[in-house]
């Protein structure tokens, strides 16, 4: 079995697809409406994914679908999934993947998340465009214009940071930012800007979550001496670090460890954490359900 | 979306399932055949899963169907499938759950792998009958009986092991062993013995494959001073600890470990990794790709 | 460097040694003085630890002598000893390696930790005596009684507990119970027992801590939708699940693990985690500071 | 214990110590000669680590000492230990932490390791000096000028490369290049150059080793089923990917991910893997010790 190799065996190009995200409620026939559909469209799936839960009788998909296969347009396509999705009450988006979205990082002073994107993002590793950086601070301007960025100052008032966050947003659009991420932004966002973005905007919170929600997460793991600390990559809401989460990782520290060294080793989890989310975001594998997420990896 | 809670949504037992496993050349339309039929039939897919190999143009499958659910027998739903994965030149087998396949163990003197593949058993964990278990030594009847299973010890003549082989062949077959383990047996099994079983004997190999092939891998790991030591559960083929991997893990180790404490960090990667690797193939997840596999968890 | 191979190089049973443990206010000259006086008895250190604790200027010390390389009696060690300590305002202990303690299990129902901890002992792996099991079901007393060791059944009245516990308390006295341990016991232990066994006892929580404090903590990491799901041991406080964590781990989980799934999984984390504390325990490696641990591994 | 909070307990600066590094046959008396030289010089120990290496019977020991602590000058320190070392046959040395190495990476066009060691050293986390960038390609140019650091372009006649390597050899000197960092510079080190920088010349290699030593190891990871891939840091000797281990480190991977896939995930271990292997080598936590390290963490 598969012993036989067939080089090049699809013929389309792997580098081209369109995701087919769905979900609705579970019933039978759900894959084979679909699935029909792709196939009579001439659709070859490269992926597909499901997940049936059982405690909410709710069905989640994603196709991705290699583009060059379809014997239809894309428009012709999803014109037609339309009157299927009609009939079993989904909830879908169908995104391709040539469609870079464009990605406004706001940081503060620490470098190390944000560097951490824009290399993995000027090595071609992101799928996105990076339209802007806002900081409430100067020091990372350098490393943001050397990438050709615009960098974006914004002055907080720390008596009234109303003004900051308009200011924020109005950058946010002029950049047309879609999706938004925290990187170590340091600021509670507004409620009102949380429900602007929802399922847009994506934060890295420096604990494993729900240990040490709020501030100072390092040095309330060294006191309370934990052997692992941690860090969570979820969606913003307006309840402060308690948003779907779609990413966390851990790593072994010690009574050897201080905060500082917590802090230093926990920057490396930071990093790789908010990276795997956020290319699953990118990449639409994540499905938000209820304050949980499904990530198709 | 998915706030409407749906308690006990689905209506039909989560514990009774059929289990169709499927692989075939890839090409459009398979999924929405086999999900048409599926659908056809009322088959309610309580998981579903497939991998499209890019390399092979092979195309690997499992769907996971309430037993409840379906409005035709099993045999029935058996016999229309076999029409479908004709016309796709599929190999496919498809299993109830509530069959309990037959498991024989093989065990030498060390107990670790065997106690904790019993307790598994013992507690519900593992979804088979244990009907045997065959060992070169005395030192796990106690144990083993204790848990009511019938305890073979079989002779090795250490100057020719083909007799030896042989009766541990006719045990299994009185047994009706249909998934044979080696839970750290330490002997190398006949060639035409692996033919036999291909696919359905499993081994833990202490190291993390490919590194440290064959006897003695921690003192080696000891003596090349590696900082991870492992260990990895595949399939059973002609070329020693060359066969399919279903399942690996490591743990970390430094200096201060002598080849004791490896051996001694190493027994709970074996167990954890076989347990791994044991449950995957019960629940009929591994599905052999040439010298790979695919595991569907 | 090191290439000479002194093979059996240092002529003492590496198997029998004197741990002795010390704590002190922090200064220039302990371990000179120590190890002087370890020396000058022609002590041969196998291993030796240190920790500087900076934040509160206190030290921390853990030296394994073999036994065989001294001139002098244990107690003649000890005596000595003691007049080097007050020098120091140092707490210390001096422990044979050769003396097992005795340990006392607490069980519900639940087999996991208990077999684990059962077959290292039996398999040798643990340095202890089991001297008695006490339960509140009848459930797990073949395992035990198969391993030779008595099992007792306490009766738990819900509305008062107080006998049971009085009753468990004479049992721990009878078997002469010198480390307790609760494994998977699920039953909150009364202030006066916690203060008994201060540094003695200790448990293993089914969760990440502090996340998920006290119960049900997999159906409340399934609620948050957690990615990691993990274990703790640590020593029993009169404040639930916050007493000094000596060991921790995680695995990782996803949208398609449901809660049994997760207890199911945890089993594992819980089982290595305990074993791991206790072992460190066992061994003496463990130091309590306020309400964290230094672990010398 | 330890409830009385000594806040800055110790009184001197943590920030600069020296780090004494000692190997010798093992015997008696060896850590109270050392410990009470340091206490006699005044010494605050920091940190102090040993091991007795049973097989070769050698003892290795790290002792960190804060620099204000010390009633004489380092030269004295040194100028005493002298005797002393000669007295027990030790191997060691004497650095000032304020000392910084200064290092020289070669690279060739995949900037993930380069990237990372830059901004970790950027950003203060590295104790070394960067003197200078090696590559024989021109990719990477922008990225380290922009730090500030000289790029030196190498050319490589495929045909024969030792005049490229006698120009490296030359660029190293020039730059004063204490340490040397192969940061995926995908080319075999001649052999006297090896020796040149032994035990100061670190590689990340793309596997866990001793897997797939050489070239391609991913495609043979890939090729092979693993279900996990890795990365090695280890000193670089004569024998390809053979030297010194100083840390190792993997991720999981499955069918679904193609060679690609690995390469990408890959990058996250190798990056982690270089920097921990880095800092410890940086730190003098690393002996060398035959084949093997000793790393005090």
């Amino acid at each position: 079995m598969g012993d036989e190799k067939w080089t090049d065996a699809v013929g389309f190009s792997m580098d081209h697809s369109y995701r087919l995200v769905i979900s609705c409620p579970d019933r039978v026939g759900i894959v084979a409406g679909v699935s029909r559909y792709i196939a009579e469209s001439g659709g070859w799936l490269s992926e597909a994914s499901y997940h049936s839960d059982r405690e909410t009788g709710w069905f989640y998909m994603r196709n991705e679908i290699l583009a060059d296969s379809l014997d239809i347009s894309l428009e012709e396509f999803r014109g037609g999934f339309a009157d299927l999705a009609a009939q079993y009450g989904m909830q879908w988006q169908l995104r391709d993947s040539a469609e870079r979205r464009r990605l406004v990082l706001l940081a503060s002073k620490a470098s190390h998340c944000l560097a951490d994107i824009l290399h993995r993002w000027h090595s071609g590793e992101l799928p996105c465009e990076i339209s802007g950086v806002i900081s409430n601070h100067e020091q990372l301007r350098g490393m943001v214009e050397w990438h050709g960025i615009p960098y974006h100052r914004v002055e907080m008032d720390v008596t009234d940071k109303s003004a900051a966050f308009a200011q924020i947003d109005r950058i946010i659009d002029s950049c047309g930012g879609e999706v938004i991420v925290l990187a170590r932004f340091m600021q509670i966002i507004p409620e009102q800007m949380c429900q602007r973005y929802y399922g847009k905007m994506l934060n890295i919170h420096h604990s494993f979550l729900p240990s040490f929600v709020g501030a100072r997460p390092y040095q309330r793991a060294y006191e309370r001496g934990v052997k692992l600390i941690g860090a969570t990559c979820h969606y913003v809401t307006e309840v402060l670090d308690q948003g779907p989460i779609l990413e966390q990782d851990v790593v072994r520290v010690s009574h050897r460890h201080s905060v500082d060294d917590m802090i230093r080793l926990g920057r490396d989890v930071e990093q790789k954490v908010l990276a795997r989310g956020l290319r699953a975001h990118l990449e639409d594998r994540v499905m938000v359900h209820g304050n949980k997420t499904i990530v198709f990896d």
